[in-house]
């Protein structure tokens, strides 16, 4: 017995760890899915579970009007669409390759020249995070690819709209990494910390994440101040986390534990201090941050 | 006509804006609120509502057997209390001044050998998040203390009982909020990033802290490798990150951003992977921040 199939036709180049998922949550959702890898190989698993083998690159991408690829870097994704750029021309494509935003755009204007629907995405999870409703997938390009696609690529996570600036969900997708190796950083550097005196850090663990709610909604309050460029330290001064933070690099120094991020944040709080503006609020070293 | 009090009498010493806030939440409860501050006009507000003035520390340490301390520092602590341990004996002392582990267990020391039962806690919260369930107050020390006081304490926020050990508030206390800084210079940089591209701080907010959510799922995951010593990585390599953290670099430096905080996250990647770890997860970085 045939299926009928209703959904969005997909083609998916690229079948690593994260395009694997990808096509396999297109699959699971009743999209004839076509794949192309160059190991072919990699292709078995989903060929098994209904998916379209294409043996060329220019046969995946005539196979669906919407184009999906995944592959390691930007160079490999140059490499493996500029010789189909003709074939290309009228369909949709969406690169949820890792990049920088700069090479988001020039693959934008490769995209526009050639009368390609272009959309540049950032994949905030991991491959099993795919298909989850609580998983982002940034997206910048082309609003009408968007919102004509907007369904299907919802099957692959919740679509996060950055407008029409290409760049943009390359240049978020940076930022959140970072905002990331941020928490790692800190949460380890804590974790370490306690665990100096015995403690699990699958102990420490849940109050560190009740604690992250907390900290959000400071997030939020001082979002705003930043946007209207006004720092009120009526909740916490700097000149209070000054303090505070000795007792941090004092506690770690006893320890014996690496103290170079509470270091740094200590030199970022000294210096506004130093500037008169201990009486600010956190926020204010948003300008440590910024070109001078 | 007289109010009949049916709840326990607290005594709050310091009347700072933490103090002010910590005896307020109590009046609120229906607590007898005994208080006192070195400059005295800071209890005139409480007094208006309801709070009983005491004019010396002897005076308002004997008012009640539950008694609060909020002060500036560790110093202030033990100027304070240490002429008066004759009058707090066989009374219940919580400490809520900020401090290092090993300043707690001192205090807690000096009250064992006076017959005072003793708390140590940390106020994971400003003064305004005082009183609300959301908010954490850690608590450490005498476990008898914390079960006879435990439904008083929880008007200050949702007590948080580490165990025995006096110095393990202020440790996790300080742990805390080197990751609110790391989560914030984290943020800070991701702000100046996508701001220098016209973002304003308030749309990229959001998308942050639903990624912090996403993270804190990563956290959970890595405490349980941590704690087994073991740091498969099946879903992301520190090899995979250090190529992700070179777009973050190349973006910040394209905006003139300030990179020292993803060049130190770098370094520890790098460090990893030279050691020939960099098919392991995030969490065997732990290794870096811990006594060598
Ligand atoms: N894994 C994650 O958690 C995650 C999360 C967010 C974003 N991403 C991004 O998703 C992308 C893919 O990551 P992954 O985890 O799937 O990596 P992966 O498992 O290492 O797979 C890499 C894929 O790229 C292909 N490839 C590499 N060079 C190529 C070239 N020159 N021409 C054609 N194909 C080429 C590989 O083909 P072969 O099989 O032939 O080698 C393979 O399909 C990366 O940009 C990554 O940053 C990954
Ligand atoms: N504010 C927060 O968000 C927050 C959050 C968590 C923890 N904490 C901790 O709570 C404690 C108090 O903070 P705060 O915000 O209330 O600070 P604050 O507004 O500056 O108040 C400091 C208090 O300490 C008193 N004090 C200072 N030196 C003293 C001494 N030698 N003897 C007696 N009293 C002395 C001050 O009395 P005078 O009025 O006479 O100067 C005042 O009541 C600190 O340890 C702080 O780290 C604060």
């Amino acid at each position: 017995m045939k299926s009928e199939h209703t959904e969005t036709p997909v083609t998916v180049l690229g079948l690593g760890r994260m395009g694997s998922a990808l096509a396999g949550a297109l699959l699971a959702a009743g999209h004839p899915t076509t794949v192309w890898n160059r190991t072919p190989g990699k292709a078995d698993a989903l060929v098994a579970r209904g998916a379209l083998r294409a043996d060329t690159v220019a046969d995946a991408v005539t196979a669906s009007d919407l184009l999906v690829v995944c592959v390691l870097d930007h160079a490999a994704v140059t490499a493996l669409l500029q010789p189909v750029a003709g074939q290309l021309a009228g369909r949709t494509l969406v690169n949820l390759t890792s990049g920088s935003p700069e090479q988001a755009r020039e693959t934008a204007a490769w995209a526009a020249g050639h009368g390609i629907a272009y959309l540049d995405g950032g994949i905030m999870t991991t491959p099993e995070g795919v298909g989850l409703p609580t998983s982002m997938i940034l997206y910048s390009g082309s609003p009408e690819a968007l919102a004509a696609h907007r369904g299907t690529l919802a099957v692959l996570g919740d679509p996060i709209d950055l407008g029409a600036d290409a760049g943009l969900a390359s240049l978020y997708d940076a930022g959140l990494l970072g905002l990331m190796w941020s928490v790692f950083g800190g949460w380890l550097h804590a974790t370490a910390l306690v665990g100096a005196d015995g403690v699990a850090a699958g102990t420490f663990t849940p109050v560190a994440l009740r604690w992250l709610t907390t900290v959000g909604g400071f997030l939020d309050r001082y979002a705003g101040q930043i946007d209207a460029g006004h720092y009120p330290g009526d909740d916490a001064t700097i000149d209070v986390q000054l303090a505070a933070v000795e007792h941090l690099l004092h506690a770690g120094r006893e320890r014996g534990v690496d103290g170079r991020l509470p270091e740094f944040h200590r030199e970022l709080m000294a210096k506004a201090v130093a500037e008169g503006n201990g009486g600010d609020s956190y926020a204010r070293l948003v300008d440590a941050f910024r070109r001078p």
